[in-house]
């Protein structure tokens, strides 16, 4: 008898239960600190519009670095090309922070999915306008992807990112003394920290990167969000650069693009299939979802998606 | 009109014609310097056993580090999931022959498909053998797999890998100062200087790379080669660190799992498709082969083969 | 025949005039570009306080890092012993603005000579107080060391330095990450680009440098400025991390304590002697004056001052 | 009243009894390892003549990474100012093993107090020459300079060390691959670890180094041993890298040029005045003599022999 999706989705949710609450919640700021580490919610949703849920995947998380793969798709549609003269599409083989690359490499940060890259390509979408703009066409661009028009940021932790973010401020003053960002320091980052500080549910992240498995369209509204070799290589550098120094690691257990962010939620590409977002607060020891990682490596085998 | 495989073979390989040439011949040792820069060659074998060719199919060329794709299919068999202690499986983020990451990760090789972690896998394959038994073992699992007898090691290449290698002399009695060789050095290397210095032709590295296509199964002979989970986790070494330091460039460009050496060989995987081996003896910047990184891109893109 | 200093210093000065205008002025801001590249002033000044001087000794230059001494004396003084909880006093290896060591140790720089560890120390001399507070402390200490009311800030190399000093900007933020510093980033850096920015002339370098040579005590005035163990540990300090990463290069041609600044001035100190300060605003390979490192290689050595 | 030499050291001597068997024995090879942690030897040699002595000062020990300073002024010798092509004089910021530097360096060590810098220096000596004529040159030289003709290499620790030196063949291997070695590695190893392995004693340590602290003449034979300015060199090279990466805090503690084994052994120059041996087993954790550190300091400030 073969299983429907739901019904493999369902019997991977029944599988997590036992371990709801592994991993350690990120607490460098209070409003991730907050957040019940026993949540566990699971999306699917097909090329097809076919959906799966489990759990809470209507609660609305903090998306943090997922968010990069959706700047990097704004900034390619702004620059094209030119882009990757600023950004290189490397695995880092470094923490997500990192700044010792950075210095090696004369400001150049390995690939747009480490915090250096992600405020090279902020600076991209920014541009030209004022911090508001730029802050609204990311809220909108989520919004339209997704759409839904409740997606929203979360004002406390944009402040308290702004707050704790000397990293960041160091990383963007780094660069900036290369001259790869073109807007001030402050405003630049004003805007990447509210790109980090979107509040969105499993249902909707799955919504917003259904374009990633589509080849650039939009299979459900048919627009295309970008074009398809692009698509393809953002997928490639998800895959080989989306989890930070754990990057080999998922595509070893997963084998699929993704890219997970510390308030607990994963996004992942099913090429040609599905958008899978997956949100579970604790994080192993690279600061991926533990139980997250865990559930995706379990519906990848179910379903036979490893691209490998 | 639809093409058939071979027509796109063909296509691909005429529009490598005004490339031919290009990139720089390895000229480390000298086996390897004095091979025409000219030649160029293409052979794609699919699961169904279909086969298509261009050009220098036919001409042995050595395959360097294409090898250590097979080494560790065969370290695998030998230690399984133990040989994941002894060498990671994350992007290096460095050159080839570096030796740096392995101080700071004491003596552990970030992965299977630079040289330190190809010593530490030749060290699995040679362990309790003698150096004869360890290089006959490495013969004949080329000659099984490509169904060929008459591959062999070029002697005068293994030979001049000895007496050049002071880097890996070096990788490898570091190592050893972590105790994470177990034979010798001199006799480990020995053995990997062998595996670097297999002659072999294109249609010979797509016939002995199949079953990394077929899920661990060659599928013209029927036997299996290696577990289904083992051969995706080796497809997922190869995208994320297949081309040293410009692995992401290559799943970038290509989207395939492939490996490539100096002697200008890349072998790539399509999986659940074909195996494509191509040589051009140029190599980039990278060290990778130049026209057959080119040849690649335009056939998988041809073929709408990208996994992304 | 017996040569007097003044003879020695003069001698010297004349060696020095076929080299005038040799290395590369620094040119990062306007006001150290503008400066003519051919000035060379020396001073030295004795514990009896005896004082030969030559060319341009009079004139004022930009003391840049050579501040950096002085400051070390300050936050000596402020903070005892417990200064070196918060910086090391080990030579860096790197150069003078390197993160990169920083990321590695956990935000404590390695000495107070290198521009991280300068602005640990600017941080405990502003520690409580305001920025002017801590900007008329630092000016009052110069003008009562070289006993000389005119000494003041560059306002516009003040502003200049501020304006591009990105890098400042991101090791300061860095620090803040590890919680190396007390102050906001922003106002330790106002202080810290103050001191950057005195004005001074060789004489009054020479003179203001005095109590290093004297254990101490300044042996003019009879004041003590610091404890005699700390101003050994600030001449070994200046010895192993005074020229960045040419530091051993200067202990190895000059024999001496000193520091540098890319103004193209040196302290330099003859425990137990004299106090010498050149200035000549071309700049070697690594950032330290050229003419100046020469001619106090020559001077030490026909003074017999090299303390090995 | 005045102290005399003598009565300095033995209060020295006095105040270490409550230390005996402080620090870590180094254990890495068998005959360190069983050396007795409590034993504790003092002498210092003034260049009139003067001997002090203390506690173990008439036991020999093993004086490992000490010999680099002897086999630094043997090179020196050999090659003169043709040696810095081929080694530093800066400080490595790292551990003395270290390879990472070399790597980024192209095979020039740091300085020649590192091991990487003590086998180029080896080489040098070793040059045109077998492997006995080397190891005798460097047996006689000590026997010369510490005009004792019973010194000699303890064989057990010169194979000890040859078994376990796999970090050193890295590094020679390495530096072999960049052309920093004129004899073969397993040579220039073997006389290396013969170096490493002379047995001498506080009081032969202090005799064979008293030329460093009078120029370059050993004073008591009236012999000219290297260039004065040669001299100069050498201590400035042990002031700010003979004690690894904790060469400043050397200089900073004790304010004398050094270095140190891991043998426990220290040599120390007074410049102008004596040399001192000290000797106690029990490392501290950068690797330098724990209690024979401490000892170094008092004796330092009771003489007031800081060169600071």
């Amino acid at each position: 008898m073969v299983e429907t999706l739901a019904e493999h989705v369902a019997a991977v949710g029944h599988e997590m239960e036992q371990y709801r609450g592994g991993g350690k919640v990120a607490d460098y700021i209070p409003a991730l600190a907050q957040v019940d580490a026993k949540r566990f919610g699971l999306c699917v949703l097909t090329c097809e519009g076919e959906t799966a849920q489990y759990g809470d995947s209507w609660m609305p998380f903090s998306i943090q670095s997922i968010s990069k793969v959706f700047t990097l798709t704004m900034a390619l549609n702004r620059l094209g090309e030119d882009l990757w003269k600023r950004v290189g599409r490397e695995p880092s083989g470094s923490r997500f922070n990192s700044i010792v690359q950075l210095e090696n490499e004369a400001g150049v940060p390995r690939n747009p999915l480490i915090n250096a890259g992600a405020i090279v390509t902020t600076d991209a979408v920014l541009a030209g306008r004022t911090i508001q703009e730029g802050i609204d066409d990311i809220r909108n661009t989520f919004r339209t992807l997704a759409d839904d028009k409740t997606i929203d940021f979360d004002p406390q932790v944009a402040r308290s990112e702004a707050e704790t973010g000397f990293r960041n401020y160091s990383l963007a003053n780094f660069m900036r003394g290369f001259d790869n960002l073109n807007s001030e320091v402050e405003d630049v980052l004003q805007v990447y920290f509210h790109q980090c500080a979107i509040r969105i549910t499993c249902k909707q992240l799955a919504r917003a990167g259904l374009f990633l498995a589509n080849q650039g369209v939009d299979p459900l509204s048919g627009n295309r969000i970008i074009s398809e070799s692009a698509t393809r290589r953002i997928n490639a550098v998800m895959l080989t650069c989306g989890h930070y120094d754990a990057s080999g690691e998922f595509a070893f257990q997963v084998g699929l693009p993704g890219k997970s962010g510390v308030g607990g939620g994963i996004l992942t590409v099913v090429p040609g299939r599905a958008a899978i977002a997956v949100w579970s607060p604790g994080l192993n020891e690279y600061g991926n979802s533990q139980v997250g990682t865990m559930a995706l490596e379990r519906l990848a085998t179910r379903m036979g998606w490893s691209i490998f």
